[in-house]
């Protein structure tokens, strides 16, 4: 395994036009970006803070995971995203692992990282995402 | 506002003795403590990754704040740490803003830090941990 550091931390909410707010007027961080991801039904708002970054997660759709998500369990935090080298040769090893991951091989996430899930069922409750960026 | 970066991320879990493996072995981090922070009537589990910290959070009492958590939720995570210069100027900055806090004062945490909490009402759902390392 060769994990590096948080990528960014995911937080679902309601609105984003509502959420903005707390993150930039209250905490004066900046939003470099709002993206949609069509394939995960979500609309998506970054904050860099060190290392890392924040992001919120709206739902375009009822049915799409941050909606059932909110429905749910309401607004919070959603999952935990680590930055990797060589996110196929991680899969592959925590797949010889015997952890249950939600992809097998990466596919393509928000700012065209490699992304893929580990099912919370091996991790203890943790949505967690490995993400590799091969834009560099 | 002074933000650094992401100080830590809390998970909740049942038992560190049953989680740590999944972060050491599986995921080939170093569990480099285990303390226990009476106050919060939990035993915390630390992992570095980056400039941020993973930490395990297991209930020593059922009416703990952890204890509840997993009761009401199940394991998973728990709150986000983000590192501050100047804990109590920021604190006093977000109560001037009229954001929720559990603290209006920094009270101490595990590793010594100087630790607060904004209220989840405040911040769409997160439960949002402010620290500053003042032990160097």
């Amino acid at each position: 395994m060769n994990l590096s550091h948080i990528e960014h931390v995911g937080i679902a909410v309601k609105s984003l036009e509502e959420a903005i707010p707390f993150w930039e007027e209250k905490l004066g961080l900046k939003c470099y970006k709002i993206e949609e991801v069509k394939e995960q039904k979500v609309k998506t708002a970054f904050f860099q803070i060190g290392q890392s970054k924040i992001e919120l997660l709206e739902s375009t759709d009822p049915d799409g995971p941050i909606g059932k998500f909110i429905e749910k369990k309401g607004e919070g935090i959603h999952h935990l995203a680590i930055a990797v080298k060589d996110i196929q040769q991680n899969l592959t090893e925590l797949d010889e692992k015997d952890v249950l991951l939600i992809d097998k091989t990466p596919r393509k996430g928000a700012e065209g990282l490699d992304i893929a899930f580990v099912h919370p069922k091996s991790t203890h409750g943790v949505l967690l995402e490995l993400c590799e960026n091969n834009n560099r």
